[in-house]
């Protein structure tokens, strides 16, 4: 209902389509489906090994699965084998729900400034805003109540949900922001003083990268001097809060509910699970993986993986726990 | 000046409205008030004991309290007595400040969707967008700069505060959702890969049971293949993150910035302190009770109270916080 | 780009603008900058001893700073002293990007009831809705998407951002609302059922106070009975939640994504760090400290600083963190 769906396809096909090895043809796929619930038609896949049991029950249907699990295979299921199951799951799900396309309507309700440029094929929607030289690259869709600020520049290809509101910001290609997101506006920037405070007007941007996706009612605030980046690749999910002149390198996965205080710098790849706290100025190298609900208080180096508040290397937090554990046992 | 408020009532008549027991008639209820500043014609409510001196220091007024706390009643104060005051409280107040109803009127500035259905006596409010084919049912509001997607169904006497976004979402009768909440929008799902993150489609939906209420800026994703699923009667608070194929069993209440990831199942009537955080595919049992800031790694058994970071049974945590406090003085 | 700046200004009349001593004279002064790019014409400002080396290895420019710094002037790099150099650096900022001033601009896309009153030279976007007897002060702007609600007042010299949500809220002069944050909806008030959670109407209001500031996404629910209140100067960073009843003293700073729960009172300039935690009830006193993602249970006496979930004295936080650390090396 929510979703058009496209027909079905021969598993000889498909399985070139994701790049995966089967060892069947003519049998018709007819849908992407959970793995608990695979059936004549249908397609899953199994990549997490709490759901082993999932598939050693399953009767018939496909799944994707690394080859080395192939004696998980019970009853009539077919696998496909690959090594990135979850990948080549994504293309199948892509071919049978493809992407929004841009219809290329722009609704008489929008209020587009006419010094704006707006590529080819946009679709912008009803009480969407594009305010004075804003740029929209070709076939990027701008859902209803989105604000478009003065001289945003947004790439081809991307997709803002509704009620985005994005003011002075220069972003890639291929960008998907999630409803209710603010990027761009001042950073929390001020003298603090018995006076009453004083502001520091904040006069640097947002860079975004190609390729980026933005949680629903994300913060994202522009640079005060220096610019607050975000890099190519990079996943940020739902209400993270990113200040002032951070920098994440390509590939950053962010999780719900992330803060990332001022001038935090992020090397590429790194991981920050759901509720992590990242204090001002620090530098966390490349490939870093922060569990959930760490504090940060000081830089980390390439590769580590740290947890806890304030956060530690994990071999030591996990020490550190079942000693108290054990303490409190006395 | 904000609020309408009903006439006088006379005592006796408010009692049987609230279902609670007293010992006076002829006497007119004005208004209801804090405890702290009762006065002749106001009616309060005695349910924290923190605010025992409130009750005791009063000179005049009513208070709804539990017949067991009758000797608290001082000076010219008239009791009113049930088992569960402050829901008898709540009946008061909604007796003098009814909650807002339709006014039937569909603003030409709204934006709606021939195919949608919009039932009798529906209230539409300026710049709110209504796509193809949503249901909206009978006497519910949807205010200014909401979206209700194509599809999206709402049930009757419902209401929705100014900007909430909602799409891909199926919801029962007296929805209730405060502004800013982005309800359907794709969860966080993607293969992660040094190639570029290659996304999941989402395909599920979201679910929402009887007599929900949902936060300000809260932001519930849609299911990834199976659906995402708010039970009836639950409580979600503002800032909170309900992830893709997150279930919340009947009248749970989740407090403001929880988090909650992928596929956790929460049982019956959950609650869920503040700032809270649940990993993903975890099983919570019915009745849980989680501190603030805890954070949950395993799953819970029915009926547990829990705190910490792991989280641990309470008690556990009470003599772990203790002992911990005492390895600091040594 | 995206800000409009003043033109060159000599150095001396700088100086008296933001209130510094400097040693020279008839040098252009051409724009602020950030510490680690001072060229000639650029002035800085040193105030943070983590940048240190940015200002010794610059080899040109302006530098703001105290006089007991003058020692890390070094090439040709010109002092301007003061006991307070970012808020003098502010005002030099400020010299050369004013602050967005209305333009008088009513959209004719805008939605503004005609009881509303509005003040001299105010700036409405289109899309914003301004409900019936609103007061709205003198050069105030509310920008596209905005919601103002029913009797709502907001003083003089104004910025709504876009998207911005307020409802029974009576706020001072000088507000400044980022884009998103959602004023005045009711609070999580409800007496817990299992026949089903009792709302309790919300029948209070949001007041604040003069030259408050406050943050993209946040949301401040509405007092229950007595009035949720927000103290002048008070600056709330991004997602930030403020519940029913709470009392901000002036001067407080609530650093991004602090939940502060229901009926706590804040004294004047408390300062929380980012994912604090403050239970319902509690009483923090003036110029209190808090750490971030520290988490409050009991009431803190002035002057405290505080750390840890639970919270408590910070000298006591960092003897507890490194007793623990000592105990899982054991």
């Amino acid at each position: 209902m929510f979703f058009q769906k496209s027909l079905p396809i021969f598993i000889e096909e498909l399985a070139q389509i994701i790049d995966a090895k089967v060892d069947a043809s003519g049998l018709l796929v007819k849908n992407v489906g959970p793995l608990d619930n695979l059936q004549e038609g249908i397609i899953g896949c199994y990549h997490n090994t709490k759901y082993k049991a999932s598939l050693t029950e399953a009767k018939s249907g496909f799944c994707i699965l690394k080859e080395e699990d192939k004696h998980l295979l019970k009853n009539d299921v077919i696998g496909l084998f690959t090594p990135t199951p979850y990948r080549a799951f994504g293309k199948a799900a892509l071919y049978f729900y493809a992407k929004p396309q841009s219809t290329g309507e722009i609704s008489k309700l929008a209020d587009i400034h006419p010094s704006a440029r707006i590529g080819k094929n946009c679709q912008i929607e009803a009480f969407a805003v594009v305010k004075s030289f804003a740029q929209i690259g070709d076939n990027t869709i701008i859902r209803s109540s989105c604000v478009i600020g003065d001289h945003v520049s947004i790439g081809s290809d991307s997709l803002l949900e509704h009620g985005v509101i994005m003011t002075n910001t220069l972003a890639g290609d291929r960008l998907y922001v999630k409803p209710g997101a603010c990027i761009g506006q001042p950073g929390f920037g001020f003298h603090m003083d018995e006076r009453g405070h004083f502001d520091i007007p904040q006069i640097g941007c947002v860079r975004i990268g190609n390729d980026v996706q933005i949680g629903a009612n994300t913060t994202i605030d522009r640079g005060s001097q220096h610019d607050t980046v975000i890099g190519n690749f990079c996943r940020i999910d739902n209400l993270v809060q990113i200040a002032h002149n951070v920098e994440l390198g390509d590939g950053c996965v962010i999780v719900s509910q992330v803060g990332i205080a001022g001038s935090a710098k992020l090397g590429k790849f790194v991981i920050a699970g759901g509720q992590v706290g990242i204090a001002g100025h620090l530098t966390i190298g490349d490939g870093v993986k922060i569990a959930a609900q760490s504090g940060l208080m000081r830089d980390v180096p390439a590769g580590e993986t740290i947890s806890g508040s304030p956060a530690i290397p994990i071999r030591d937090w996990h020490k550190q726990t079942i000693a108290i554990q054990r303490l409190s046992k006395k």
